[in-house]
């Protein structure tokens, strides 16, 4: 799928469907808590496979059972586009 | 195994055994390199299991084929100590 830069509404409509993610310097932003350390790898492993499925990778950062996630589309400038949104919510989906 | 703080010689011999890997903030720092995305979160996840069974957990960022490290023990007050060398060890072991 191409990556599409979202415009100001289309964002906003995104972040409304997204519980606890914000824009954070240009990039969509969320960090997660689990359980403990091993809940927070398996869940980076379920979202990693999504993740090179779709050929859309996250910028993470992890240290026991907080996950950082920032997700910005490079091919399009560094711009928030469709597959950020997509991304974000096939976190959520496995977020329990 | 319990924690403890290493010497500065101790760190200096430690390092002499870890390519690539330097003090950076007060913490054992690494960037690693992969060939691709899910070779670095195939590392990040035997990696991750010997930091469950040693109960000592890295900082670790990662973004497409890269890998940063950061190496600390909270519990002796943020210093470097054997289990932060004991783990860099492991994560060269499994980097191919």
């Amino acid at each position: 799928m191409a990556a599409q830069k979202l415009s100001e509404t289309e964002l906003q409509q995104a972040l409304n469907s997204l519980p606890g993610w914000q824009i954070k310097e240009g990039k969509l932003y969320k960090e997660y808590k689990f359980k403990d350390f091993s809940t927070a790898l398996g869940w980076m492993v379920t979202v990693g496979v999504h993740a090179e499925k779709m050929g859309h990778h996250p910028e993470w950062f992890n240290v026991y059972n907080t996950v950082r996630v920032n997700l910005v589309t490079h091919d399009i400038g560094n711009a928030i586009s469709n597959l950020d949104v997509e991304l974000a919510k096939k976190m959520e989906e496995n977020y329990k």
